[in-house]
């Protein structure tokens, strides 16, 4: 049988996540009446300590949404070099939001305060770009899941408060951070201004993510949610598997970090490099590596020419993980 | 017991189409691997005679995607004034896709080809905006669901072919024009290069509109439509809800239109005026005439200042719609 | 000896006017250091009872960030269909600034309040665009340099303050409807918010327009300016044009309006048509009216495949009219 | 008398240039009639080797246009992170073009080849950004006007053209660098698709800049260029500026670039860091430095909290950079 480590993206519901889902209470979400949606948008505020919370149909809308409550059309974000805004959001930031954008690199994504003081442009008037708002990722994604220190992201609430930029959170995989560290969501929370969070990823719902931030910024987030194409009606369906997760998927995301340290090393990668249930490993042979790993029943996915990630997730058990390391190891 | 007229948007999942979605085979539709979606994009296809369908968490989206495939950043789309893509898309059409709009008028929505020849750009090289596109809506939601005749629309076709300009239909809900005119869907999608459906509106599906088009525009749409944050994952379970509506909820919007003209009737309207599920009633007291039809649990929704709109759908039976039409003949 | 009488954009400089240009003391006017230009926007903004006004190289620019100063991204502004704006600047404001656009149609280009009060959207939260702000064009060109009478303005600027919209005037020849109609120009200017003019058509400078407004709408246009790559240095030596021509072209421009009553005439049409210096000649057979004019040595310009536009200015002269109109007699 | 050595755009045309611009043949350059313009384009097409050029406004609007013809919407261009584009543009790449960038850190504003090939994001279908643009600036104004070695660029090109991208060079200063290194013209041409040249820094042009590519691409800006409001009508006017600083000078940058090695030795630092004819002056005290200057009668500007910039130009004479060096070394 197949191990499929593509993406923690794959997960399929369960029948207790799909009979949750089946018995939602729902309304017309986009008149703010669907009471599984409100109940989600209020429990994902309060987890991370904000005010308020707007569910969307993807991350990629999430961040783009929560990135553009800090940063108008003619200014700019700061972000590390491969953070999934920059990559993986098909420009979005720039194309829709209008926003323009500057890179400092870390080869694990990590916060580099130096740089960002280094990059940061306070208001010089009509004449250079103003940064008006940080972006950092937690786990970050192309970084191979890696953690940020919760101390780094302290050190840059201070240095952000001091020179009165905004942080945002691209926190898809927060919960991975959270269950690997035991750093409670709403220390991280109270870092950032704005952040995002994904329920369809290591937490196994079928569709959604949510930012979370001031009431300001999500009743401006509400207006271009419904501009992007964001305002879905009896969305309360796909709520209720995200709630169901909340319940039930979150500490077991333990399981999936376990079996990314026994696939780490059937790569022979020290499994101490890796944090939650990302694999990144370097292979200049990527190509040849994800054939045969499929070859062996094994999927995995290239990043890149030189690099292959293996992803961990809900529908992958000890068992298969095991099986999966196998088949690796002869690689 | 309250009867909600405000739009046919409310509708709540019946229990079967909840069994449904509860028993959808889903997959990663990001990766084109979600069976249930990808059958209803074929079938939404097929019935229309295109190519591809994509499916959107809007109709916004659909829209905005479709109109998109035809109309580049400093060009133009024709358009009635109250169109659905002019007046209620929170100007994605500029702000995203950065076309530019220019409109005829008329009170019932319909296509004016006197008005569209008069005003279509052809290409005058770099000095003049350039006509790439015309877009009509049918039913047309602000002219109180009316129905673009099928020889409007084929005279609209025999023009544009003539002068090399592309048609966007927004079919929204085309599905009650069809019921109301008999006219084969595949006629309608047979007079224009693209369209959008939705699944959410008279057919009852929670979430969920298509983009229908040929195979380039899909594909084009599919990178943009990520863009936009629409690239949902195991998003079966809102594809099956729309699959099972398209199976049993699409011959009983007879029923609507039918409830829709006893409440005209009510109102005073010429129930012959009433083409589907649309009534709009024009009232200087709107405000007044909303208050008095919720003190008799009648819930209806300002259009404007001065008019007032019913909308009947799935969740409004025969009796509810009577029961309707005893308090608002009362206003 | 040819008659060009395709536009009036085609002037070329005096000497007197190079002459002008020649000795003007210049600095850096994106520091604020050009006396020329500050001395001619200080001007221009008097003669409209303005606060403040901005240089630009072109009235595209002029007008794009006049509009902008009054409608968002998402937002709406109404003008009339065959507005320079909605068919002659490529498109900007949409590609640019984001917004969209309504349009009413008016055969003369004149301000229609009925269609303006019909088509205007209120603020009614997160499900409609807003109409911000309505745009005129005085005098219209593509409706043959019609003068908008001052009355309707007033009317508009009324009803525009009983709602709370706010009004545009693309103005790039309002110079010809203050010569032709004897209002002054503040009275034109007390009925807008914030407009356009230019000095490179009528007036006959080599380049350059202005917006005019408000000292914030100016300041925030400052830096849209700079945007779009506008914030021009030492250009005071094309300002120092535009003083010369307000000094000695403004009156002058009488002459181009009898020319163009007597090409009017010429041509067949009733010269009490021709407010100003543009005449539109209905011509079926408009490639073969443009093509018979040149054999003739009178240069004419197609606008569409059906009608043809001639345009008199400072490089013409009584003679030259008269030399034209009898070409164009015989065609 | 004061020494102004803010920046080398506060040049004022001699009485020669002013001569030259008033005698200029013109004509409307939007319809492609203007003489001395298309002379101008022609000559620094053929001085860089390349097929056309086309005069803008401005080096930030050469730059958009530039940039806009290898990169679209969505699309991502890397550069090093203080280059002009990303810094002082106003954000017009990602607020007017719609795209995304990512940036490299170099003190010097060097080409670092490693981590551009490392950032590099070749086509991987529709969920990445891809890179289709690399810039570089050469001279790097806020490096200090450092030169990029003629090496770097040919194994950027070389780079470049196995992994299939395009190259800008923002050459607003290339003028700077050819008398700095005798490198030629067209040697800097033949390393990139395209780029700008400004002629009202070093050069002493009142007004204007050129986008230098092949003829499609120059095409294509010509659209662009109008849309963004830059076709601009008799600018031949300025166009002979150009020619002329072009004549008279090009060859005296290498006393702009003496007088900089005078004050970078005035101010401690090692004259032989400096490339070109901009020095900058790491000073914790940037303010008070400015201000003492000013006492002193030079004016500086600071770049930053931390640093002070000073430019050589056409209008500090030897006698006056020595002048300047005074001042400057007392403080």
């Amino acid at each position: 049988m197949t191990v499929d480590l593509r993406s923690d993206t794959l997960t399929r519901p369960t029948p207790e996540m799909r009979r949750a889902m089946a018995e939602a209470e729902v309304g017309d979400d986009v008149y703010g009446e669907d009471p599984t949606v409100l109940a989600l948008q209020r429990r994902v505020a309060e987890l991370f300590g904000h005010e308020d919370a707007l569910f969307t149909p993807t991350g990629s809308m999430a961040n783009v949404l929560a990135v553009a409550s800090l940063v108008a059309a003619g200014q700019e974000v700061l972000c590390e070099a491969s953070a999934h805004i920059a990559r993986a959001e098909l420009g979005a930031h720039g194309a829709i939001t209008g926003l323009t954008m500057r890179t400092w690199r870390h080869p694990r994504g990590q916060v580099d305060l130096d740089a960002i003081a280094e990059m940061y442009a306070p208001d010089m008037g009509p004449f250079f770009v103003r940064t008006t708002g940080v972006s950092v990722e937690n786990t970050h994604n192309f970084a191979g899941g890696a953690v940020l220190p919760i101390d780094d992201l302290r050190a840059l609430r201070a240095w952000a408060d001091s020179v009165g930029v905004s942080v945002h959170l691209d926190g898809a995989r927060i919960w991975n951070a959270h269950v690997a560290t035991g750093v409670p969501l709403a220390e991280y929370g109270a870092c950032v201004d704005v952040l995002s969070v994904c329920l369809s990823k290591g937490l196994g719902a079928p569709v959604g993510s949510l930012m979370v931030g001031s009431s300001a910024a999500v009743a401006e987030a509400r207006v271009r949610r419904k501009r992007m194409g964001g305002g879905m009606r009896q969305v309360g369906i796909l709520a209720a598997a995200g709630s169901y997760a909340l319940d039930h998927h979150l500490e077991r995301l333990a399981d999936d970090h376990a079996h990314a340290r026994l696939l780490a090393e059937a790569c022979g990668l020290d499994p101490a490099t890796v944090d939650t249930n990302i694999v990144v490993v370097p292979r200049d042979d990527a190509a040849d590596f994800v054939a045969g790993a499929r070859a062996g029943g094994v999927l995995v996915a290239p990043v890149g020419p030189r690099a292959v990630r293996l992803v961990t997730h809900l529908d992958v058990s000890r068992e298969q993980a095991e099986q999966a390391a196998a088949v690796l190891r002869r690689l």
